[in-house]
């Protein structure tokens, strides 16, 4: 069924009244009254819809049912990630909105080979790769995607979450299978990972000090646009929100 | 540490001799006698060999250690993908091997927009990514990866590993966790995914009647280059194999 997100649209006695790219889209997509779509507030409720009149500037139809959004996870995980070159960032934006992050931000980190220059363009288009991604996967907000700045700030955030997870190729780790086992009814959680050439062993260190969980995810060295969304995957899949 | 795979290399008497390409590869990364490195024979055995000479044509290096590659999980998983279209294939071939698969099968299904057209120098394309993702990844063995035909032969390649889950999107699904926990002693197993447009309704009915676990990923929408990833880390985390 259709998807959109409510930020052209007003819910007024009963009634959706789109404007703007959304109505636009609803014509495009050649709409018919009497079809049903999906409108979301981007908070995690549905209002079910049945198209009463459309034209390319506005888009009227009926709210048959307000429902949460069924596809949202009950742990919302923040994914923090050393910046990247080029377009990993986009690949790790889609793939963690399809997989269940509630949000994902990027941070310089030692090894980052990527300039943390951030212009507003940037940030905007990466929003929008989420807004896309969160449409195509029928979740109930939209992550919100942005610069978290150096590596200290990302620290910060993961320690005020119930569990925050550090991913580390080498030396001590808990394993993360033992770590998400013994934190099921979490309601949030930050996944920290690194840029190309990984973490320097000061920064595993300072995770470590400020309480952060060092993890292995085995022996098989992943890539850094590949390790978010896996440790995403096998958080998801523990707290129960992988089936 | 540099890794290889033996394709070029013999086994004589304790030492190592590599020739062709990774004996190239080895005078580009200006490897100095002394240096250790890893030449791992492709079927799950590592030789962690120390350089003793090396050109542009010949290398030869002392093998030190005989061991079982750490990396090679302990269940031998065979992805099988509806075609997709474009570069998604090799998105596909380059994640699933870093996350654990032996073997990436294509095939043709119901709703494939892409041509299964399959000249050689496609597959050998197809192979050189699986190469380059399993050196990088640290994996024991190259997975095989090729054309399974149409969905039927995909079928009879999913029922005769331990467990074949089928991943779908709609009607009546057991729950992927559940079939997980319910199998953890299984050796091989098979994830069948389908193509952008997903499987048709017939496709869904025929796994079920042979005995394929039709499974729900829960309610989020995972495009076809996304899906093959996320139950294959799935299965790796519901069998021990992430930590």
């Amino acid at each position: 069924m259709a998807r959109f997100f409510m930020a052209g649209t007003n819910i007024l006695g009963g009634m959706a009244i789109m404007r703007g790219r959304d109505a636009e889209h609803v014509h495009v997509l050649r709409m018919r009254p009497g079809e049903d779509m999906i409108i979301c507030d981007g908070q995690g409720t549905d209002y079910k819809c049945r198209l009463v009149r459309a034209d390319k500037e506005q888009v009227e139809a009926e709210v048959i049912e307000v429902v949460p959004c069924p596809a949202e996870p009950s742990v919302k995980v923040t994914v923090l990630c050393g910046l990247p070159k080029g377009d990993k960032t986009e690949y790790i934006i889609q793939k963690c909105v399809e997989a269940g992050a509630s949000e994902i931000l990027f941070f310089n980190a030692k090894r980052c080979v990527a300039k943390p220059d951030m212009p507003e363009k940037k940030l905007e288009r990466w929003q929008r790769i989420s807004e896309e991604a969160a449409k195509q996967s029928g979740r109930g907000i939209i992550p919100h995607v942005g610069w978290a700045g150096e590596y200290a700030d990302a620290l910060n955030v993961a320690v005020h979450t119930d569990l925050a997870l550090f991913m580390y190729e080498t030396g001590e780790r808990e394993k993360l299978d033992e770590v998400l086992n013994a934190h099921k009814d979490i309601q949030t959680a930050a996944i920290v990972t690194g840029p190309e050439g990984g973490f320097a062993e000061f920064e595993a260190d300072l995770a470590r000090m400020v309480g952060l969980h060092v993890c292995s995810m085995g022996e098989r060295i992943l890539r850094c646009e590949t390790a978010p969304v896996v440790a995403l995957t096998a958080t998801m899949y523990a707290t129960g929100n992988l089936s």
